[in-house]
């Protein structure tokens, strides 16, 4: 173990189907038997996913261990190879690390039941505020102060995971769980793919890992991760293995449904997650499940989760729509609706980019000039790859086959004749 | 596929870790749909062995899959390799593969919340009873109607799943999904393996399949499942496997402490699981765990659960305890609860035999003779393996250490004095 | 198994890798016994690839019953969908059953040593004319003609697997496994995969297996294998697979200079290969290797392979070169070549398409209309894959880096003058 | 990287099967390079185990790097976990870990061509002497010696390796390679599985390594490599793991056969190897191949190799003779070789005791007393494990009915008579 913080201490190993063994000091298993993150054994990772794929009833919490793992694999690596870009003495080395392996292992705490599924309730854009604040909450913040001989405090951590650390050393330390190419990416393809038996997700992560390097920014000079030039397809694997996890799981038809008829179940019933840490806590997939299991007979939402019987697709666009189509299919869905009025459905939308790139300035080492240069220059399969974007529509079991030919119909015919 | 059962059919196929691609016909497919196997999907396999392993959060549903999945494939390997003890006409192939593949499928629906953790609260010996039950009432038993255009309908399933069904023909059926060589243990053991992250659980079960051939029992005439030589270490891998996720996993002292916890919760909150049909299958794992969460602050089992506090193993003898040892920790006892009166402790005792050979009577087909001959007489290591029987005391945190030096002092002293 | 052609037979089962298991009968098995069949134990898959990939030591042997079972089981898989376009009886489903694998088992047993590598010492385009020629000659031919049961001799599986049978009806079994998304490349990049130790060649070879169907050529009318639409990513995974595993294997810059020094050796010392088939057996890798021993000393190509010390690349073009790039590193070849007379360099060009869908208008049903649609018309990731064409500069070590220098120097200033 | 050595050095990486990566320094690399190393490609690691296994073409080259990396990963572990016993500073860390590399990286650059199955034409015991002699000789040894700047000569190596090393500080340094639990059968048992497709060979590895200990012998004071208790379960899958592959891999009857038939060939055209390590290491597989090819025509046992047609077994024992049929067994075999009188045969005798910790007294701690107590007295299975020894007769093809049924009869009938 590079940083060496631990010589003297009791590791605890903890078994995870894709990491083989992950290691913890003490005060780190202190944090994960506490209450708050407890609670991430009842947060499923994939939301309704099982309902899909069955195998994916895994909660947020191994997750949470997997990114930890990789973030110190990642961390102990970049130190190995750039010694002369990091001349820290090894209590730099061991406050870093630490730092990183808590803000890896805490950046999920403050996750909703069933994941981004039920985001919407929380108020914020995303889970990461929450997971800040539990941060600096009892009893987290306490045991985080119990890093002290490290010499790091709660405050630190909060600092360090919401950005607002004013250390210029250590910026690049975010992106190694937090970047475009970080712990958090390489865990959860690794984990989801497992877990639901596909093998889209899986991408030569030793290989990618390995070829991570400290850089100083072209720009700013500020020490930035890049790849090596003999990790480019490795980094493309990554892209892909992205791209399809989210066509082929994240945005599968089904999936989708549930993940509508439980907003919409959760707006009406629980309207949204209470702001107090302590009452926010308490809410977990079991407690929404007990909710659901209540209103099963008189809510139509959960009785279609409980007995699997989720609204159909009854048309889809292309996975990238283009201009045209997607106003085709705005003028489709106002005359289907019109049809068919009174006929309960609904309209899905699902948007990702394939990467960030472009925003983030990622850089590989080019072969040639053996200077960085920038991914989207070098990898044509990555810039060739085109954002997702479909548009869908549902409706119930006994609609949609008339919904579907008025929508085929009217996408092959009538829509054509606006060319 | 053999059988052949399903040429003009749509089959759905479901992914799945363990098998790949698992693949349903339309009437199984309604069935998988039902509430009452709906339910299955949030009964975990494991109890709370997530506690420890945290990866283990797989439920009851994809192992039915499995089973089903693995019976068929064994099935299909006998018939193959069998003809001439078999001179089915494809009528009667086609029926009896459907047959198994059903009572396969349905072998846990009757599983009581956490599986076999809180089976002592549905009042009977185990969860088979209640999953025959279930076959035989709506929703199920009029899917299995639904098979009637191959000769089955729900009272052969029925039969056939409490080897009441008086076919002789078949009755060898039933080993496949049941016996000491099944489609059961192949499941578990493979699939408890994959989501603890352990590698005990892993054999060659290819190997074995292969290795099964159907022969005429020496004794009765009757068929029955027996090993070709070649799968004798196959076999034994299979035993060995069993064998050591007994005593890694499923035995492991903290799981051991949460089963504790969660049974003497449920006695007292729940005291026993409802007798009707559609009552009992209103429990699963969610609604104990909503019934945790409401005691959490009130109970002590509930709040060792949720915090992941148990009791503390204080002293423990080998996993194969003899005649003078079971004395000795009987007196043991005795005096350790005398000696810290008023402190709550308990006793855990495991036992399992390492198979049921004896018992069953299972053949394997000598080399030199090419007869059968009774698998314990050919495989030392499986002779050799001796029945787990383990003794253990757990106690809170606190009284650990004093418990524990009591008990380890008169064991390896007092104890010894009566020799 | 469906044609069930082996019902009576005893089958040989053979472990690999790969596969797990792969079953033989006993005609089958005689093929595999026959002295020109042993022989592909020694013709190494990927040449001296092994010297870049330590692991890479394995031979077509074990290939070749890949491809017959991975053909087999797409044959199966068809069979199995589309019993109305294929209403043979069991006697027609035997024969064209036994024929595919009788071709895909035999169909690489005429490669010259070290497989490709050495392929333009056979005197033809490629080996495939000169396995036809051993289907027809003694002792295969003799033991083809052992299938007379099934209505097969040799005749038929020459004129088979040299697509000169007339018969329409099979004309796409050809495509099984020869064809654009074949048994042949599903083997060879799953093992070459397993034994390089790489990830790259890895896809989801069950999901694509099980959406191949067989449809009407909306053109002739003919049977030909087609793509359902929910097999569109793992054929995607297919192409990105073999892709990447030219760039990063295949057209390994160690392996490229490897397979020059072998080339050079061999058009030296044996010319080319003997036209007789009996002699034509007769050269194997070993053979190759004993005569590189023989010349070690007197010989550098010989000295180079045994001593691992191959031409160091001095430079490379990207991936994806382009017309202009093309001229200036035909230009700059020329000026380096000028510069370093009498310094022992060669050239090394690479070139290969990632797919042939436009050639062979592969289809994919499409999922809004139900027709088959062009493959490339769907997938933007197909489409957007660029050609792979390669240049490369080799020289000895003591030279490289000054080559190296004026290369760059070149390409990246003396060279854009030009523009 | 625990020991350091390495931080200001480029690495090379190779990629490997079962490893995935293992990195050597630049010196190693060298070494690598070399001839004598380079030789180990063509000595394959399990002689002519790829005739009965296809996939079984490995050859000592991976195997040795395989060695190298296990051997560090169990130095790291045990540095990592007792710094109290080793309180040796950087420099002695990094001089015995390059030590203990090297020695594991050449253990077996002496192997004679095809591994065990013709050390008996050496003239010594085994491969260990001539590796020992090659690391002292030109080109390794003055490879070894640019190890200085660690400390390191050729000297040391060959000491160190041959156990002449007088430094008591290191002597369990030597147990990490070649002890009862040591790397070379970690990677052994792993590859050889991996590579024959058989999953008997693998065991839980990462938890064996793991549980590793240095402890102070209880008799002698030194230290010696010993387990934790929780690792007692993985210690015996190892030790089933090794039982297993001699069953079912190494003492295969058919590969006993082929071992056979090579022996005699190479008695008889070699009769032995050269004493002079210059002229030994001429010799590897190939030119042994060579050889065969050559005499294909008029040698018996170069033809049933090249032309796979062994001697088949007519008679075997159990795996676990006893005395008894050990008299009876040699009875037998004059009976036979008297009845079929010019008939050529063989017989074959096969031995290996599981393990040897009888002999090595490998300790285990104690789970009740937390001191070491022997493995044998703890492990139930291991001690239960009986010693292969088993007797074959071979025969050729056409005298194999009649001689197997001699044996039979007499095994069966008349060796009873003398009871």
């Amino acid at each position: 173990m590079v940083g060496g913080s631990c010589l003297s201490e009791t590791l605890t190993i903890v078994r995870d189907p894709v990491h083989g063994f992950i290691k913890l000091n003490k005060t780190e298993m202190a944090i994960v038997g506490s209450r708050p993150f407890q609670r991430l054994r009842y947060i499923r990772q994939l939301a309704l996913t099982h309902l899909v794929y069955p195998g994916a009833e895994h909660s947020r919490f191994a997750h949470s261990l997997g990114v930890m793992n990789f973030a110190t694999r990642i961390f102990d690596t970049l130190l190995e190879k750039n010694r002369d870009l990091l001349d820290w003495d090894q209590k730099r080395v061991e406050k870093n690390r630490q730092l990183l392996r808590l803000a890896a292992l805490l950046h999920d705490v403050g996750h909703a039941p069933f994941s981004h599924a039920s985001e919407e309730l929380v108020g914020g854009k995303d889970h990461e505020p929450i997971s800040s604040r539990i941060m600096g909450t009892k009893p987290i913040c306490d045991l985080l102060d119990g890093f002290e001989k490290v010499g790091i405090t709660a405050k630190d951590v909060v600092e360090f995971f919401s950005a607002e650390s004013i250390d210029p050393d250590v910026a690049f330390l975010r992106e190694i769980y937090s970047g475009e190419i970080d712990a958090d990416k390489l865990d959860y393809l690794l984990r989801d793919s497992l877990y639901t038996g596909v093998h889209y997700g899986r991408f030569d992560f030793e290989r990618l890992i390995n070829s991570l390097i400290l850089i100083a920014d072209p720009n700013t000079g500020n020490n930035i991760v890049a790849v090596e030039f003999g990790g480019l397809h490795a980094l493309e694997g990554l892209v892909l293995a992205r791209y399809f996890m989210f066509t082929q799981v994240y945005f599968h038809k089904i999936r989708r449904a549930f993940d509508h008829h439980l907003v919409e179940f959760l707006k009406r019933y629980v309207v949204r997650y209470p702001k107090p840490i302590s009452e926010y806590l308490e809410w977990d997939d079991n407690r929404v499940f007990a909710l659901l299991q209540k209103h099963r007979k008189n809510d139509d939402n959960a009785r279609r989760i409980l007995e699997r019987k989720p609204f159909k697709e009854a048309f889809t666009t292309d996975e990238h729509i283009n201009d045209e189509q997607r106003t085709r299919f705005h003028w489709m869905l106002k005359e289907v609706q019109n049809e068919f009025k009174g006929v309960s459905m609904f309209c899905d939308t699902t948007e990702k980019s394939p990467h960030k790139f472009e925003e983030v300035g990622t850089y590989l080492m080019s072969k040639t000039t053996e200077k960085p240069t920038l991914v989207l220059r070098v990898s044509e399969i990555i810039r060739n790859l085109r954002k997702i974007e479909q548009y869908r529509i549902f409706v119930g079991e006994s609609h949609r086959k008339k919904v579907h030919e008025f929508c085929t119909d009217f996408w092959l015919t009538q829509g054509k004749k606006s060319d």
